[in-house]
């Protein structure tokens, strides 16, 4: 049986819920942090799991060529691999693989690619990015898809949007038939509800570029093939951010108020908190992590770019307002310092605090609904 | 007061004891992770705390280029700018600037060097070595020396050997007439012997290259300049190994019994043992910080290279008999993915456990001369 979702409350359009997964119940709205290659970069879990995600991200694509999906699936699945004892979702590879844009080409039957890494030739289709996933064995796994290009006529919108329905439906057959093989077979699925064997969920996912008509579509004939889940793709690929607001407001009308809504790859904190009072219950962005690395740090008084030299001796917490241990321990000098000397530390310590303000943003919104409060922004508060 | 030393037990000439620093007190032999930037790199220093070091060492040198001796002292010394509570060592910047050797400048008076990041003009000398490493507030700070090259003629080495004499003078000279400007002055230090305002512990430094006769002379001369601690300098210069086993045995002899030696530099996981074996009581080395990030892990059953395809698939723990919470949680197989996919998590966990390895060592050497036996490398039984 796949995941089952509960809605508890809900303020507006925006819902609390839960969503009960193989590995966990996880409390929407939630943002999953990203963790490309089996790792959210430079964290060990233990840490991890006290800055407390429920469930994390991790991309097929980089997995299929490192380590490999025959690797993972002996050593137990992503859950068994990296010694992560909670929730995982993966992507199809189709977002990855849309990047290459030099290194690919698309037909009928799927997509060639050219890695990366080495220049070596692969073959992604719906039926072997299932196949990957179901050996990865993430929680929940998503339909192959083609994320349309923008800007895009009409034409191309509405052939790339075809692709994908196409692909869904052959993603949800291969899944069907192979759902059994993952590498946690034999555990059963804790539910209030039901108590059966565990299995994966496949969500599908609706494309349809910027068009309101072909989104409308897309939903419902996604909602046709059927899936216990459904993500809004295809956007964040460089519209302005009043579209992709248009385009996710419109999408969510067509989808099924019973079933989680997933925005792909979305946002900064003041946008999980507007798509979150919108009724998305999932979203997952390298945003946290990545700027983390890149010395730009999320507080309740808003950004810090800590490199400043303003920063050399300042001896206050990054967040005098953040519980997490490193504004607990460590000043800003210290952390200047880490990040001008390119130390490593700089991104374990930024990482954690990033990622520990994404998550109690996430919370606060949790309990705004849970209130029946519209979730708003602080930072949007302050502006 | 300085810091005290107590020994509690001999087997032969090793020693077990205990070293009383302003921050804390600690259990001889020790060694000394080696954190140059005032980070253990990549380790929290809350992961570093429960790995358990009681005394780290960091770098006058890098420190006085990065963030600046100011800054740190601003910040309350190294304890408060790295937010460690335990005791600090730092060496004099004299090894670290004898390394640029291309860019050094010996006179009487002190060296003038340029800087590794931007080529930038500077100048060390003993009296400002001391004032930089008392502005950052370690617990035991040493004398500024010259490191004598290896090969050495007689002549060069006894003028090099003379030289750093003169420069321990003006070292112990600066310290008296400064020590009590140490940013954490007000700090009493608790001792069973004494309760007094605790001060920084000057060590000196014995030189004289491989010449048995110079490090005599070099030794008792650096006596008689009175120190509550003395290291043996110069080794690990690229001499044979024998040949430093030789010159440690020698200089031993001539060092007073009731005081700390240090052997500065050194080593293996092996030499560790035999050293302490023989009565060194301080060890220092970047070994198990700097091989964990080239893949190299020192384990109970020998080293491994982690980059070897052999682990790709190996569920094992890394070292089955290590309590360390690497090897408690991940396979050998994930360890390699993280190096092989150049993770930043493979140098955090590769460094949890080697500097773990290499303390479990040391704890192991305490409780052998506890119990009056002769401390062995586990890893030297085994061959």
């Amino acid at each position: 049986m796949p995941c089952a979702f509960h809605i508890q409350t809900t303020a507006g359009p925006g819902r609390r819920g839960q969503l009960v997964t193989p590995h966990g119940t996880i409390e929407t709205p939630v943002f999953m942090p990203v963790g490309t290659l089996a790792t959210v970069k430079g964290i060990p879990q233990d840490l991890l799991e006290e800055i407390g995600p429920e469930i994390i991200l991790s991309n097929t694509y980089h997995l299929y060529l490192r380590p490999g999906v025959d690797t993972v699936r002996k050593l137990g699945g992503l859950h068994g691999f990296m010694s992560w004892p909670r929730a995982v979702l993966t992507d199809s590879g189709g977002f990855q693989v849309f990047s290459l844009s030099e290194l690919r080409k698309v037909k009928e039957e799927g997509v060639t690619f050219r890695s990366h890494l080495d220049g070596s030739s692969h073959f992604f289709s719906p039926e072997s990015s299932m196949e990957a996933q179901i050996g990865l064995g993430a929680d929940v796994i998503m339909a192959f898809d083609e994320c349309t290009e923008h800007p895009a006529d009409a034409r191309r919108t509405r052939e790339s949007m075809e692709l994908t329905l196409r692909w869904t439906a052959r993603s949800k057959k291969y899944f069907e038939d192979h759902k059994h093989d993952v590498p946690w077979k034999g555990l059963v699925q804790k539910d209030a509800q039901s108590d059966g064997a565990a299995t994966q969920s496949l969500f599908g996912i609706v494309q349809g570029g910027m068009d309101l008509a072909l989104r409308r579509e897309s939903a419902e004939r996604t909602i046709e093939i059927g899936f216990p889940g459904y993500a809004i793709g295809g956007l964040s690929v460089g519209e302005p951010r009043h579209l992709t607001r248009e385009v996710v407001e419109a999408t969510l009308q067509h989808l099924p108020a019973d079933k989680p809504r997933y925005l792909m790859g979305v946002g900064t904190p003041e946008e999980i908190v507007e798509y979150a009072a919108l009724g998305i219950d999932m979203m997952d962005c390298v945003l946290p992590t990545r700027a983390a690395r890149h010395g730009l740090l999320f507080t309740s008084e808003g950004r810090i770019s800590i490199k400043q030299a303003r920063y050399a001796q300042d001896e206050a917490p990054l967040d005098p307002k953040c519980p997490c241990r490193v504004c607990q321990r460590y000043s800003r000098a210290y952390l200047r310092h880490l990040y001008a000397a390119n130390e490593v530390l700089a991104q374990v310590l930024n990482t954690i605090h990033n990622l520990s303000f994404y998550l109690d943003t996430m919370r606060t919104v949790r309990q705004s609904i849970s209130l029946g409060d519209v979730p708003r922004s602080p930072l949007a508060a302050r502006q």
